[in-house]
């Protein structure tokens, strides 16, 4: 074997190279090299780790000749002299591989330390507490992590000699009571090992150096590399660095601190840290002093603050990034021990890239990307204080992020009326339904105890950009006798509450919560963004609300406008139903005439504020059973009217019903009227009927059932209607010259011809209402992307389709033959948990399933029409590793809640930059 | 424009150019070429109507003067002359394009009457009635057809003289009657069109050439074509037929008839046909006069009968196939007016199929594709009798083919007794459940009005091979009362009746049934079809009783063999009743303990039936709740027991409660035991907990749900227990010398890691039994392709799974996001109907959608393991159309339900053939 070269000195060793070196012999490396005062020290090399372990647990020759040499070049540097007792030199050692990875062997310090050597240091600091506990320290590290000696060996004697002593913390005991725990503890390591504490520096490091390649061995490590997947390419081996110990407890020319290059709360320019004099780190973690802000060092310690700075502008300059870094002073001498990119919130790290651009320190492409898109959220929505020490008292699902406090209340009219009054509100149900759309309105947030994250609810609070925590299930709702129940806590109507929707956390009482913050910083970036992405971000919006936040949140337009959300408002849903129930085709267009002018009207508002962007309109989808009540209310509803009818006990029975059938006032006012006036017989017909509906329409797998198109087809009125109300609010908005761009987009759509049918009805409605207005319309006409078979026809439905939207809600439901809801309750947990899949795919787009699908789509859509406009509406649109996946396949737009466009648009650039 | 050639004599005529020539006009060419005595005519090509439609109804020039040559040369040939008084010459003109199209001109018979011609015909005949029959027919004819007058013009003065003449019928009118109708006819002519009858035969045939060419742009006709979607390719333009006139009415020696080649109702090789002497073809069809049989033309002409036993051998000798066709002879000469490919039923077509390729007249290649694959389900289930006259009282679904008759009993336990006792019975219920199962056993056939073909009953029933019609919504069945009400018919338990499961059918009484006749021919001919076939075919069956079927039938191997079924029989059911329900892990595998041996037992049993064959096993499949009573059912039993126990009306409620809840006596005991002895309490308990069970079960979309390998993978112990069974009979039939090759199949996989996990599991039950057995044992694992991510990640699939079985069913619904159960009844009727899908996808394979992916997963599989064996197991495995799909992918087998067997063998082989 040729002869390696084992062990680089800090000076030498290439700052770049971590599977050599490890990360952090690279980082002490580069340190060193761009002229930081780093304690001088050396690297041995993963590769002398590869071959110890190959060779069964043996050194490479040549190894420790190579240390012996760095360790002389030590003593030069220092003047010091390794196990010399006059002015011994002192070491650490580490472990540090290419990954960052807990169960390997953690620092020894003060290697080098031995009865000889022990006096020299006294001596020298003339502090012999300090000097023994320094000893006591080394020892008692180096006996558990280089020896395996357990615990409690050390723990007991030192627990035994504090509590002769009476001494509560370390720190009262004195230097004699030090110098017996050393003692205990040498005896220790004598009994365990059956040799005395190895007293030869050389042997010492020699035993340090190989526990710390055992140690990528131990069982810890090998069980973490297994979980994470860390392969051999990824990280090979340890490497071991031995360093130079500093003191910056040795006068009050010393002192030790960490700084931050920019303040990491605000990203404000300006260096912020903590420091203590004569201290060492150990002091300022373990909290026994009150360190100093860093500023006041520049009064204190003038010369040295003026070494920081420089120390901070160097690291900036180097790094290109704000630096999070440790440092050291010896005597007058100012060590920078450590440093990484500063961690920051999402405000910090939005104004330091705004700013670290604007003077040159990086460039915008380096602004962009030092910015996780999914951070973006902190600065959306309103969070819990992160300093809040509050328990949470349940979890439920995470489904509309955002923290929100407010009274519990336990119904949609209770709601609105208390809300209204100026009460903050959370609207808390077992679930909720279309008709509790009006509590939402006036609620802060919406807690619900059944359902998951796509539950009524939490779709719903997501559109409104309202927190939401669904699912609770440990939470025991109880409308009637208007409280909650969690555990032994009950929560009554009106108490205080506070949810965290971005966790699924569920608090009793008021957590102080802090403001979304869409900063002039935030819009300079996503300024930035846009110019660097290729993919435009559109929003989902239903609403004319909805479509002016979007478009505060610098939306393109709307790429998702559910019309059957429009059918959900409170005053709108008696229609609906009455279209719904209809025997004949005249009382069903009746119904669909009342709705006109509503969609009409709707549409015509949301052109209004869009103008003149495009608004993509999603014709009719759900089932329309939907809309109706659910079997099991109405068979209990009737069972209540039945025996009210049936038996004599009419009044008991009259007073259950009441109880369950009216929890509001003017409910319970109807029933009565119904009852006084022996109407009972007329409510039963017609719950009956609307049942017999329910019946009828029922399906045993309704996601694949009698939707979208299918609709659009069997019942060409209600499409026909809202075509109608498309194109006649588009003819209203060009009469007052308001620009204008609708796409009519088909759901659901499984063949082209479902897509010439629908057209033919389009077209006639365009000739008819072109006619009566005397314009001509300009509008598109599309098809959703999320049956698989549109997918394999794309080159088809690319004929009669001008544009594509991808649902890949739905998509991933039909790839996979998973339910969504049924899924996420009964099995997806598991099979993330045991890696069957890697992700839950309603969460992160299956690339290689869905994705393969897309792609299928997008080459066969693009063949028939090569400019074919492609983009996604399912709420992937808004993740950022989706993006960057619908950005690498060619889309040309994103869609997603507005709350998230800031998101997408960071993502966007994300995937233009990095692709 | 070049002199084109428009007129071909039959004599000269391309006999293949149906596309110049028409299918008529290349007909009369060929049999006038192979010799046969057909009556002289000519053919005007379609070139020459569509030059003529083009020029704006203007013949082309030349096409009269080339008509005229071909009539001088008929004029030769007969001896007559067209328009000559003394001996005319009269001609039939017809249309005739490349395709059978209804909506053209029909025939004109007689042409070239005219005043003078008919005194020829007269003077020709001495038969004055039939001159002015044949007159009065062809001015009718000329008269609606070629001039386009209304029907009325000639009926209303026919029935004048009719009832005046007190004529029932049109032969009890005398030749001067006729001859008066003739005379009104004319005028009739002259009055509408404002001229005299044309009494120029070029005239009349000019007229009716272009009336013929009118005819192709006809509403009806192109009506038709865009109907049926015949294109320019197929069809452009109709021919024009003139042809001579012959006829069998002109004495003793003259006559007409219509001849098989070969019995088409037995097959057996005699000529059979009916014929009689002195009369027109028309007198056979009007019934006047009853036809001989044609055996008796040997005493009567024996000539003749020489003449026409050399006309069917020239016929097959040249057609090589049983011909149809029609003669007359005229005067001692016989005449071929038409031959055409004789329909026959499916037992003589097998049987011709293997004579004829016995006696050297066709290949097996011919005799294999002569025949239908579909037809021979004729031969594989008994149908009515082809004769019967009854009249359907309803019609359902045709679920199970197959016609049985038997008495109409509404619950499964009685038809079990009275089928014990020996009663014909047909189970007729609202829907069946598993608990109905042994009802099936005892029953000749079901009827069910509610559920699609996919329903409960409609699988068991194809699975058993029994007739059923599902879904009959026209009847109203009523358990309780015991009957069943059609309209205003009503059926009484014991009632007899008869059910079409091929048609969907429903009478009253008995209608009479032929047998199904599984012929030796039959058997010899599939022999030759398996020689032809590439795929194997092998057949779903759930217990060794399906599979003894199964290898009668021909099946290889058993292709599915669904572990569910296994589950369903009454003994079981509570046992997997009892794994559902319980509440710890234990008692799971209690239950799992007492399954073990019988699902053991079955698999031992499949194994031996099928040694050596390939017997693939699926693991259980469908959601666990499917096990279950229906919510609603277990409600309303509640509501029942609640209301026995809260009640002082006990004793009244108790009688409902027993008429409802117990419609058998033993039942109807267990409900008076437990009210009597106060167990009421007892019963609520339990049904309560399984309605929490049932509850807890409930998913929104359950076809997208909790099962198949998400369950083996939830639930290992279920997977584990089966995976035993199998194994376990492997090695006891080892040990017993039985020859055995099992296919452990894992349903609904979306990705390899699924398999991983279940293969892990094999793997230690192999050992633990291989340790036990002292054997290895031999077998296969692989995996359902189902899902549509596995057909886009078959590629990874392959490397865990040693074949790949296509669920085309599941995989169909996944592809459209279609339910089938809610598509059938809800949409897709209509869809079909209004032709946005070509075929319902559940039938007919979707090769553009479906066929894709499953080309994408043969690919990706291939690529991976390049001999994987790759089957289909899904409905269309045995249906034709996607068997040819199947072959033309490269698939390695199908499977379908044991009947159909034979039509998948013959369709392999057609398969292997066309391709």
């Amino acid at each position: 074997m040729s002869q390696k070269k084992f062990v680089y000195a800090f000076a030498e060793g290439d700052g770049k190279n971590k599977k050599l070196l490890g990360g952090k012999g690279a980082n002490l490396c580069e340190m060193t090299q761009i002229g930081l005062n780093v304690p001088p020290g050396f690297t041995i090399t993963t590769e002398a780790c590869l071959e110890y372990l190959d060779a069964g647990h043996k050194l490479p020759a040549g190894v420790m000749g190579e240390v012996r040499t760095h360790m002389a070049q030590l003593e030069k540097a220092t003047g010091k002299g390794f196990g010399n007792a006059d002015n011994p030199l002192l070491v650490s050692v580490r472990s540090g591989s290419a990954m960052s990875m807990p169960g390997m062997m953690d620092t020894i310090l003060n290697l080098g330390l031995n009865s000889a050597t022990l006096q020299g240091l006294i001596r020298q600091t003339g502090d012999e507490r300090f000097a023994y506990d320094a000893y006591r320290r080394f020892v008692q590290l180096f006996g558990k992590v280089a020896l395996g000696m357990p615990d409690a060996l050390f723990d007991e004697p030192f627990e035994t000699i504090k509590q002769r002593e009476g001494a509560k913390e370390d720190i009262a005991l004195s230097a004699a009571n030090l110098r017996e725990v050393t003692e205990l503890f040498l005896a220790a390591v004598q009994k365990h090992t059956g040799k005395p504490f190895p007293q030869d520096p050389f042997e010492q490091l020699e035993i340090a150096i190989q526990a710390v390649f055992n140690s990528w061995m131990g069982k810890r490590a090998v069980d973490y590399r297994r979980e994470f997947k860390i392969t051999p390419e990824m990280a090979n081996g340890t490497a071991v660095n031995v360093c130079t110990m500093v003191f910056g407890n040795r006068g009050f020319d010393s002192a030790t601190g960490v700084g931050f290059t920019r303040n990491p709360a605000t990203g404000e320019n300006q260096m912020f840290g903590e420091y203590l004099v004569n201290a060492q780190g150990e002091d300022v973690v373990a909290g026994i002093r009150t360190p100093k802000p860093i500023a006041r060092m520049a009064e204190e310690m003038p010369d040295l603050y003026r070494q920081l700075i420089e120390l901070r502008d160097k690291l900036e300059a180097h790094y290109h990034e704000v630096q999070d870094f440790e440092f050291t002073i010896e005597r007058g001498t100012l060590y920078c021990l450590q440093t990484r990119n500063g961690k920051m919130n999402a405000p910090a790290m939005v104004r330091t890239s705004v700013e670290m651009m604007q003077s040159g320190l990086i460039n915008k492409e380096q602004a962009l990307l030092r910015i996780a898109p999914e951070s973006l959220q902190q600065m959306l929505f309103p969070r819990l204080d992160p300093q809040h020490q509050a328990t949470a008292l349940a979890k439920g699902l995470p489904a509309s992020p955002g923290a929100a406090c407010g009274h519990a209340i336990f119904d949609a009219d209770r709601a609105e009326q208390q809300g209204r009054s100026g009460l903050t509100v959370i609207l808390v149900r077992e679930e909720t339904k279309p008709e509790d759309i009006h509590g939402f309105f006036a609620s802060q947030g919406i807690l619900t105890s059944r359902g998951g994250k796509t539950s009524h609810a939490a779709v719903v609070a997501r559109g409104m950009g309202k927190p939401c925590v669904a699912g609770a299930e440990g939470i025991h709702v109880d409308t009637q006798a208007r409280k909650a129940t969690i555990g032994d806590t009950v929560i009554k109507e009106g108490d205080l509450i506070t949810i965290d929707g971005t966790t699924g956390n569920i608090y009793l009482g008021a957590v102080p919560t802090v403001e979304a913050e869409f900063t002039e910083d935030l819009r300079t970036l996503l300024s930035w963004a846009d110019e660097a992405a290729k993919l435009k971000v559109m929003a989902n919006a239903d609403s004319a609300h909805d479509a002016q936040r979007a478009l505060n949140y610098g939306a393109t337009g709307i790429g998702l406008c559910r019309t059957e959300r429009m059918f959900n408002a409170v005053e709108r849903l008696p229609i609906v139903l009455e279209m719904i129930v209809s025997d004949s085709a005249e009382q069903r267009q009746e119904a669909l005439d009342k709705l006109l002018p509503i969609q009409r009207g709707d549409f015509e508002a949301l052109f209004e504020v869009m103008s003149p962007r495009p608004v993509t309109i999603r014709l009719l989808d759900p089932p329309i059973h939907e809309f109706l009540p659910s079997e099991s209310q109405l068979v209990a509803d009737l069972e209540y009217l039945r025996r009210m009818r049936d038996t004599a006990r009419g009044v008991e029975v009259l007073s259950d019903t009441l109880r369950l059938l009216a929890p509001n006032e003017a409910a319970a006012q109807q029933v009565r009227a119904l009852a006084d006036s022996n109407l009972v017989e007329a409510a039963i017909a017609k719950k009956e009927a609307i049942l017999r509906k329910v019946r009828v329409l029922h399906e045993v797998n309704p996601m694949l059932g009698h939707r979208g198109v299918r609709l659009g087809i069997t019942f060409p009125e209600i499409y026909a209607m809202q075509i109608r109300a498309i194109l006649e609010a588009a003819a209203a908005c060009n009469k007052r010259g308001i620009a204008n761009h609708p796409e009519i987009m088909v759901p659901q759509v499984c063949t082209p011809e479902e897509l010439k049918a629908v057209r033919r009805i389009v077209d006639d409605i365009r000739e008819e209402v072109e006619a009566a207005s005397g314009q001509k319309l300009s509008f598109k006409f599309g098809s959703m992307i999320e049956v698989v078979r549109a997918c394999v026809r794309a080159d088809k439905i690319a004929e009669e389709a001008e544009f594509f939207s991808f649902g890949t809600n739905d998509l991933t439901q039909a790839t996979f033959s998973f339910s969504r809801e049924d899924a996420e309750n009964k099995f997806l947990p598991l099979y993330t948990g045991m890696r069957i899949l890697a992700d839950n795919p309603f969460e992160v787009l299956d690339v290689n399933g869905v994705g393969k699908l897309m792609e299928i789509a997008v080459s066969g859509g693009r063949q028939t029409r090569p400019d074919l406009k492609i983009g996604i509406c399912g709420e992937h649109g808004g993740h950022p590793a989706s993006i960057a996946f619908c950005h690498r396949i060619g889309l040309s737009y994103v869609s997603c809640s507005a709350p998230r466009v800031p998101i997408a648009r960071l993502a966007a650039a994300h995937a233009a930059l990095k692709h």
